[in-house]
């Protein structure tokens, strides 16, 4: 039953990523709490760089330093 | 000042069938708990199918397996 | 397999009332897109009044004032 | 180490606005709180303005009428 | 520089098990995606079991049914 | 209209300082964007030290460190 929300920032994940994240989100919360996965839900927010902000900057500058 | 949050697969919902949803839960929170409409904030995110995972599986694979 | 949040701030709200809220959203997501309750999760987060502002100002001094 | 997510409607916000907020809600906690700015993540969402609903009805048609 | 947010219910989980959740999480954010681990956040909710509905109801019910 | 939401660690906040991230984040979305503040909305998440980590610990065990 549990609901897990990722928030990524959009920078060409694939589908098949995205399984792995969902498959092993649920996998974790079998093995830690013994959650039942038929009713454990994730969702996964991909956000534009530019809505993405850490330390007072937004990813798409700190992806252009590099 | 209720703020609702509805996540929902991205699957052609309509304009009418948000503005239903939108509706409904504001008369909801009126008729259980006396909420004020005008404050009630109601927010629907659609999300792709590839990014909602249950069951270990995402959305996209299962609607194709039906 | 929807997913809904709702906040209200924590005011009393009885245990018959949360389910009021969680059997009217998910009878309202039948309704409105067809979704399976089986597997729509509703979950209500109640907030003090001292962390809900609005306005600029908590809710604690909008309820003292009235 | 702070998460802020902020909610607003899809409504032409550039991105020197959208740096503007993520500079101001980072300061903000440094002066009221005293959070590292380097660990404060925050993230925007922009909502379609068909799935904003406030006081019942959905934003676009509330710009319509205006 | 991923946010993950675990919605469960609040049921005896101890700090043993929440530090697994944080762990497995970051460590499958670095594995799938590569991301950083020194700015990967992991929050997790618990939520009273009268606050959590699936299917209708309240969870609080289904555990008194069992 | 907007909705923010801002999450913090649950460490001796005051109601001071949460009215001054209320009105802050407020008064920051009518300078940067022409938000009305009437109907803006600020929810202040104070989360228990085990319950957030980064780098893939807890934040209780971050503290004693120090």
């Amino acid at each position: 039953m549990p609901y897990v929300n990722i928030k990524i920032t959009d920078e060409n994940v694939t589908k098949d990523q995205k399984l792995k994240l969902i498959q092993g989100v649920t996998q974790l919360l079998v093995d830690v709490l013994g959650k039942n996965p038929a009713t454990t839900v994730v969702v996964i927010d991909e956000v534009h760089t530019d809505n993405w902000g850490i330390g007072g900057k937004c990813v798409t500058e700190l992806r252009t330093r590099k």
